[in-house]
């Protein structure tokens, strides 16, 4: 038998692009009342005629969910958030608001300046694939992977039950993270990664007399780094743009331990030292362990205790009963 | 109905490791004579329990080699090259030469040292996998495979034909290459890939703040481009220190694309430049194709001519009948 959702309250999501129609597939997949709104016409026809609830009138989704109070999920691209914002400041003020943007500091500040943080908690699913749009959405995306949801001091409790209930009832675990540690974690663990990965694949291409034989010879180890050199540039772009200051600080690290590497090399003869600390590092990722951890959503400081639950490695799997 | 060998020549492999011992099995699936001597009594006596042909005792097994003109496989770890070449020059110095080692200028320099230089032809086979020793053997881990043949000026070409035979033998497709071309290759598409998978694993614990965090949010991206980081630093170690000069050029290459993009970042707030570029890059890969050409093995410079038509992307698949 199906496990009730983690709330009753419906839940509205602006944008049914990958992340968007998947958060759709995932909350109706759970029993969870849900409906959406994407730009064009044309995606959200698609999603009616596969059985879902979706319009492109956005002043017209806002205020359903303006009148229900519902949770509204902000799963549009960058360059669209603050528009769509604007019209859920004027539409929706009523309604409790989170999003599925990949970083957080940045959508936290635009929030801010639309007047929408005392019903803002942030999210971030860790979870996509190389495909976009509609036609790529799936239920399963989210089976298993963790969901930031950010817990700053001025998170109100009710949006981050909200936001985590959206998290739960779409298969996933949420991490509990202040936006600025969320965000220099991604810049380490996935925006410089891309950039590593680009200069990888534009490496193997630079000495014009064994280009052609390193494509020939190039084989796992290859491409599985500089898979992630595959996603569109304008997607790489919008994901460093926004996380622009912790992606300095991440590809500052990177940079000296590979100038730390290359003079070991060359002094030396060998790689002993950043080869022995790399294997120590993957390890710790491998042996890396998540503990289950119940939120305490009330008392003064909760968001900060949350924070802390958090960095020590702590998940929440099931909210508090209210 | 099984095809013939590409050579009645029987093989003999000394050790049987990962790769030798893949070898010895791959060319007795191909109904190829082939026998084997491994250093240490226990895995050589595994193998002959396995139903193979394999010995313990160095001397006799080279003498063997030496009476037939038999073809010597080295597949034997680094640090253990020097003294087995000495061997084989006392006790097979009739038989004919190639090896499985992932570096090939140093492994021709060591070689000539050994006064072999006429009998031997180097080559690479690209597979392998995170596990070593004879109990993860495989006679497939070479099927469909490149093997890289290297053609230098002082090649002969009995001995190219007949390391290409054995590539062939194990299910590879065979790349002609000069050594210096091979290593520049390889010091881009693997050892290189190697060190900055160390640096990306190191980064994304460098910052205290956010390292647990990280660990528990990192997801595919990470794990695909860390994933080399798990290999033993003793194997990687041996890789890069005999491939040094053509991996510090690689090195110079990513730092130099790395500092580029930390600039554009800074000073403009985008990486559309690297990601371009390495989005083109890693297209050019995808897109790489291989042209099946026949290896002409005689008249003068036919090794340049091979060279060339490996650098175009040409691929051996068959021998000519001599």
């Amino acid at each position: 038998m199906q496990r009730a959702p983690h709330s009753d309250l419906p839940v509205c999501v602006l944008g049914l692009g990958l992340i968007g129609g998947s958060i759709l597939r995932a909350l109706h997949r759970a029993g969870r009342t849900a409906y959406g709104w994407n730009r064009s016409a044309a995606a959200a026809d698609d999603a009616s005629a596969a059985g879902f609830d979706a319009s492109s009138d956005l002043e017209a989704t806002l205020r359903r969910a303006d009148a229900g109070q519902h949770v509204i999920v902000l799963a549009v691209p960058v360059p669209a958030l603050d528009p769509v914002l604007a019209a859920i400041a004027e539409n929706a003020p009523n309604a409790w608001l989170t999003d599925a943007v990949s970083v957080k500091g940045d959508v936290a500040r635009r929030v801010a300046d639309a007047g929408l943080t005392a019903r803002y908690a942030g999210g971030h699913p860790m979870a996509g694939t190389a495909f976009s749009g509609w036609d790529a959405t799936d239920a399963t995306l989210f089976d298993g992977a963790t969901w930031v949801v950010t817990a700053d001091d001025a998170t109100p409790a009710p949006a981050w039950r909200l936001a985590a209930s959206v998290g739960l009832d779409c298969g996933a675990v949420v991490v509990p993270a202040g936006s600025a540690e969320h965000d220099a974690a991604v810049a380490r663990i996935s925006h410089s990664v891309h950039v590593v990965a680009e200069a990888v694949a534009i490496t193997a291409e630079s000495d014009p007399a064994a280009k052609q034989l390193a494509l020939t010879l190039a084989a796992s180890s290859f491409r599985d780094v500089t898979r992630v050199a595959g996603t569109a540039p304008s997607l790489v772009n919008a994901m460093c743009e926004a996380n622009r200051d912790a992606l300095l600080d991440a590809l500052d690290d990177t940079i000296a331990e590979l100038i730390a590497a290359r003079t070991e090399l060359a002094d030396s003869g060998t790689v002993r030292d950043v080869t022995e600390r790399g294997y120590a590092a993957r390890r710790a990722y491998d042996n890396a362990r998540r503990t289950p951890v119940v939120p305490v959503l009330d008392g003064a400081g909760w968001q900060r205790a949350l924070r802390e639950a958090g960095h020590a490695g702590g998940v929440v799997t099931e909210l508090p009963t209210t």
